[in-house]
């Protein structure tokens, strides 16, 4: 039985949405269960409308009255919140053993927050990361890590972001996962001292394999199964090619409108191809990102997440959980 | 008289491509003359091909046996390839009043320390910029300045980068432009340290329309009319923005060809548009980046310019002095 916590009240179509995605996860798995954490009787309206009684035995209700907002510093309301459904869903994470893994749609920066200091590191990793698929051109992706956890960095922090990229792409069935420096050349010499010094420890590390430096160009290029940058660098990547995606589809858009009949009917006639990529290029739809370097799976849904998004993110956490994936992060960093 | 220096020899189309976007220039625009520097045999050899004495009169030719290539050390280079196209156009350059702009497809590194050691910096800009045009959603453009020539660097110069980008969003006919600081969130205290300081600097300025940070993701959004960045955090956007445009194109192409003919159809209907937008989100088709900071106006068209982007970059580099670019730098950064 895998078991893993949600938290029902993070995220903007929270609860209903959340409790959905749940519940069609707990459907296409069979030794699943679920702790839904938040609001106790506002979660429990929803689940009896469901009128299943062999779904609800698998759902564990946790009272949680608070709720962490984006508008909270996270440092401050892990602290202080005590009473919130991700204070609390942590803490049931780092208590029970049996739940291995924690999905939220709810405010980044306190799920990161809380999965560190309650949650805890895994031992040997000085700071936890971010890391995100990106569809690939080659039809495969590109692990980005990390995204954000981590604005100021360090070499070392940048090797350890590729060990926990590396065991997440073997976790996702990719052999001698290939890892890359995003930087602004391909030449060892280019790029900020951090990125020199990162390349140095990347190249030297025999259990690692490491191409090279990879240009912001060439992330989605397929060439490269993980893409390692500090957290600012990775930010500023990944919603580049996110405002990128966005804008080109807004303005094919406009460009149809102003195509007149012709256009429209061409659109038409290239509908499921626009759909097929748009799933494709919008990461938010394959589930979430990975909070890599904790001693659980912590799977963090976009903000804006429905209940596909949320069902999509708890299978992905517990298919890394079966793949131990923080196992194998153990064994990446583990002195030879 | 508008006189621009080209580098004949720059480029991976130099220098045929090079002297027939000169000569296109020379056509649409009566008042310009153009030196090329470069072999000059070659370089006559091709003009005469035209057989066009009214044109081939306004061009004037300076003999460059050296070629500095992509794989020169920039600084190196300008030291030492004294005889170089790039070398002789800057010295040429900086000693005749009459020339005030010059364009190269070369390298982008051997232009930038070019321009800064011998054209000379604008007296008050302790570092250059590198600052492309990008389309915006709403049918604008957004500058982008630094993208690449400072790897490193202090709030000081992201500051001017701020002066330099609003001197040219001026120049280009917006007044008033609005400028945002590229930031891994909207708050004031998001980012690294630079950024909070250059925060700071850029709202305490009267001068400047600071608008306040701009999130990766909304660099394209129209929002801004100049968004500043350290070269390193500026490459990596515009480069991940370049990416994932020539990503959705690619994978658009391959849902075409996977879609039978109904998407094949489709595509043939929606042939202008995809043209369209293309050439809209192509930004080297609209000229090149221009070097913000330096005496005179210096245009970068990119390494794989054929004659329409080098005529592009021309006119762009003539408009640009005509909008007396450098002049309006003098005026933002000037003390009140």
């Amino acid at each position: 039985m895998t078991k893993i916590i949600v938290d029902a009240f993070g995220g903007d179509y929270a609860p209903k949405e959340i409790i959905d995605g749940s519940i069609q996860a707990l459907k296409e798995e069979q030794d699943l269960s679920i702790v839904l954490v938040g609001k106790e009787k506002e979660i429990n309206d929803i689940i009896s409308s469901y009128n299943d009684e062999s779904l609800s035995s698998r759902i564990e209700v946790v009272d949680a009255q608070d709720i962490i907002t984006n508008d909270d510093v996270p440092t401050e309301a892990i602290r202080h919140k005590t009473e919130s459904s991700i204070v609390k869903a942590m803490k049931r994470l780092k208590e029970d053993d049996e739940c291995q893994g924690f999905v939220s749609a709810g405010s980044t920066g306190a799920v990161l927050v809380g999965a560190t200091l309650i949650a805890g590191r895994i031992q040997g990793i000085n700071r936890p990361a971010l890391a995100p698929f990106l569809p690939t051109v080659t039809g495969g992706q590109v692990i980005l890590c990390d995204c954000g956890a981590n604005i100021e960095c360090k070499d070392i922090n940048i090797l350890q972001f590729a060990h926990m990229g590396t065991a997440y792409a073997k976790a996702n069935g990719i052999e001698n996962p290939k890892v890359g420096l995003l930087n602004n050349g391909a030449e060892e010499h280019k790029g900020t001292q951090l990125n020199r010094d990162a390349y140095a420890l990347l190249k030297e590390d025999k259990k690692l394999n490491f191409v090279g430096n990879c240009e912001a160009r060439d992330i989605l290029s397929g060439d490269y199964d993980v893409v390692v940058a500090d957290g600012f660098n990775g930010n500023i990547a990944l919603k580049s090619c996110e405002g990128t995606a966005n804008a080109i589809f807004a303005l094919l858009k406009d460009g149809i409108m102003k195509g007149g009949l012709r256009a429209k009917l061409g659109y038409l006639l290239l509908k499921p191809t626009f759909k097929t990529l748009k799933k494709r290029v919008d990461y938010n739809d394959n589930g979430g990102a990975c909070f890599l370097g904790v001693n659980k799976v912590i799977v963090k849904s976009h903000g804006a997440s429905k209940a596909k998004s949320i069902k999509a993110s708890i299978l992905q956490c517990s298919g890394l959980i079966k793949a131990d994936v923080v196992g194998k992060i153990k064994e990446g960093i583990a002195k030879e």
